[in-house]
């Protein structure tokens, strides 16, 4: 290694978003993560993930916490290393498409209350749905990265990659990620894809990815000698399985070499044993399920993400055709391959997924046909890397007119109607935003704060009731 | 990868020795194992690694089975896979050193019932405590390899091992391992060893590692970059953690590179799924510990074995001193060059570990010794890689007479009179060596295994005692 150069690999930190996501239902609290921000922010991260992705839903749905005070505490105590979420395009962190005006207040915000990055990625890979995004995140100064989601099939060539890496270049992205959610990424498939990235486009490459296959951490490897610039990586109690490879394996690996981040081991060994005892009590409780932190190598066999498997799983066992699992399994390519071939992550993976199932169960395919699967086929979730199956098409959707252009183009600006009919929850500028994403539980949520302001407010309590609520 | 030539990487199958013996107490029963022979068989491998190591002990001890009757039984099925077995020099499958008598009979047997690949290690890596047992190999026709425990140190240096490697090649082994019995090996570390390995010897090298710190397929991915010819796998069932990494994931891996295998993983998957199940029913019912799932970076960063770890915590939590944790911890690599910096691998990290929480414990050094400590400063484990120190072999053992020999030429034939002892018991001729190993265990399992003759007859019951025995 004589002579390659210095280039210490950068790591991205997903204990506060990704990790715990991926393994305990993101269900770790502000209050679980505040004590190791100090620590977290000596180690030298080139970024830490702890916003968005499902910890928004999240926090106002199950922990009853305000996502956006939340992130004022990480600026807070994050003095030197960067914040970094994750944003689902034009859904932003929600389930449906926005309003342009809600995706551009939404970067606007976080980038207010403290996010450095945005990592913004859509499920179809039209870049048109990133766009709004890109451009805010570029006006508020805060740093664009656009991901690219990572799957396999005919159409995602070599040259596919590059191509699309030009163009989100070419669209003001500041830099690129390779979004491997399912851990399909092998790690000789990475040099050849690092290798013709990095000579394709100028900015940083970062390369995120899942143990669920069992490659993870070689395809790191291999992925840093060929040049990558940014791993994600999570601290050991929270890795491997589902997750992340270990952050402190990364470092020890390159350690010495030409790639050594200069990280403190120690300093990570008392990250590490604060983390420790909160995955010892998941395992307990059952949150954190051990079945996660095997080897799922069918996520490589039928190139499917491990949440699609157990999901297929479950809707067969609600019909009571288990029997139908590999038929199914067979039938996921085919639809896929019908509905223009797109990668399988949220929402896309549910749709392909539901619809094998129907055209398995029915014993004709598309006798029954799902909502999503029609919209898809209309259009309505944008364009895909190869057109639809005509047949299968005209089957759905008949004569239904298809849409070409950027879907968010049909929908009217939705900020103000949003702010009236929540006027009355509003404690600060943020609350529309949280309730443009989630209504209902926003709603809840702004319900109960409101009532733990009355109850834990001892003065205001003693003052207006002469008495103490329990 | 124009300019490498094809070299499919051979690949030793674990999940039948140290795969359940590193997650699950060495627990698989035969009757477990058998479904799975002729699939197993049918894969490829280079070798099934199905016997010996704590098998042996587990069989006899816990299951009720004949140990040598499991052996007859793969032999049966494995029509094609060479059958390996771990030995322990000149313990053999025991915890003392034996007459060579019993060693030779051993290796005589064992190759008489199946075996064909002996792989045979020292805790100190004194040569001279394997070589009765790879020559008796040698003599019975089969494949000797001799094993070198890895660990680190100031005298395990690149020459030290390629030293060693020769010396393993000269006294007649077949093929060389590097057993890294604590995941210690990273791999760039892993390159530049095998790089020096393969240039310094023509018999081939075997990689065994476990994942118990994280880097282990990131170990084997370098290894066999740099020219490995086999690496050690586990049913991913029974993979990561404490164990090996998972077989069908460097098999995906390699896939069409110049290392490919030609597994099939259809076949693999078939296995997998047949082992997944008697996983989940560990982790139900506590067999498997999910804590031996994750990562242990502290092996790495305190050169320590996981097993070691968890043994100092239990010692220091006996003595209610577990606040002495990282003394202890710290008082171990002293401890370990006091003795003459041996590999930390059963019996001498029993030794050097116990010694630690001594000194600690006491407030002064050697102020209490074990019997194994003065035993190891006498020289009746061998010749460690470096002096003793003097001071602390004075305070320890005084003017005692310290062994320079091959401690094994001090110990007097003893099967004559191990025959004697068990002669009422014997029904084959290898009962005499289960007896030699495990006195008390063997008696206890013959004894079993005549009462179960008795019962399970039920001709004779009924002819003798006009009786069905329950
Ligand atoms: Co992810
Ligand atoms: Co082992």
């Amino acid at each position: 290694m004589a002579d390659v150069v210095k280039k210490p690999i950068k790591i991205t930190e997903t204990i506060l978003r990704d990790a715990h996501q991926s393994l305990i239902a993101t269900r770790m609290t502000t209050e679980q993560m505040l004590p190791m921000v100090e620590k977290l922010d000596k180690v030298g991260y080139h970024s830490v993930e702890c916003w968005g992705g499902a910890t928004f839903d999240a926090s106002l749905r199950f922990l009853k916490e305000d996502p956006w005070e939340r992130l004022r505490k990480f600026r807070d105590g994050f003095k030197n290393t960067k914040l970094q979420m994750l944003f689902r395009g034009q859904n932003i962190l929600g389930y449906r498409p926005y309003a342009d005006d809600v995706v551009e207040y939404f970067v606007q915000k976080s980038i207010a209350n403290g996010i450095d990055i945005i990592r913004i990625f859509d499920c179809l890979n039209d870049l048109r749905n990133l766009q709004t995004a890109v451009k805010a995140a570029n006006k508020e100064k805060g740093h664009a990265q656009v991901a690219l989601s990572y799957t396999l099939g005919d159409a995602y060539t070599l040259d596919y990659w590059v191509e699309m890496a030009k163009k989100v270049e070419d669209m003001g992205a500041d830099s690129i990620c390779i979004k491997d959610m399912a851990g399909l990424l092998l790690p000789y498939t990475a040099t050849e894809l690092v290798t013709a990235l990095k000579e394709a486009v100028d900015i940083p490459i970062q390369l995120h990815t899942h143990y669920t296959s069992g490659v993870a951490s070689m395809t790191y490897l291999k992925a840093v000698e060929a040049g990558v610039d940014v791993i994600d990586t999570a601290m050991s109690p929270f890795a491997l399985g589902t997750s992340q490879p270990a952050t402190e394996v990364m470092v020890e690996t390159f350690k010495g070499t030409p790639y050594d981040t200069g990280f403190d081991q120690k300093l990570l060994a008392e990250i590490a044993d604060y983390f420790r005892p909160i995955r010892d009590e998941a395992l307990d409780s059952g949150l954190l399920n051990p079945k996660n932190l095997g080897v799922n190598i069918k996520t490589l066999l039928y190139q499917v993400p491990g949440g699609m498997l157990s999901n297929l799983t479950s809707q067969l066992k609600e019909q009571h055709a288990e029997d139908k699992f590999y038929d199914v399994l067979e039938e996921v390519p085919r639809v896929r391959k019908d509905l223009g071939e797109p990668p399988l992550v949220t929402p896309s993976s549910q749709i392909v997924g539901t619809q094998a199932v129907f055209n398995v169960i029915m014993g004709e395919r598309y006798k029954m046909v799902t909502k999503e699967t029609k919209d898809v086929l209309s259009g309505k979730y944008g364009v895909t890397v190869k057109p639809f199956d005509k047949e299968v098409q005209k089957k759905c959707i008949g004569d239904t007119e298809v849409i070409t252009c950027r879907p968010a183009d049909l929908i009217q600006p939705e900020l103000d109607t949003l702010r009236g009919e929540m006027a009355q929850w509003s404690e600060q500028e943020e609350d529309v935003l949280s309730y443009a994403l989630f209504p209902q539980v926003a709603t809840d949520f702004f319900k109960y704060r409101e009532a733990q302001q009355t109850k834990v407010d001892p003065k205001e309590a003693d003052t207006k009731n002469g008495a103490y609520p329990v």
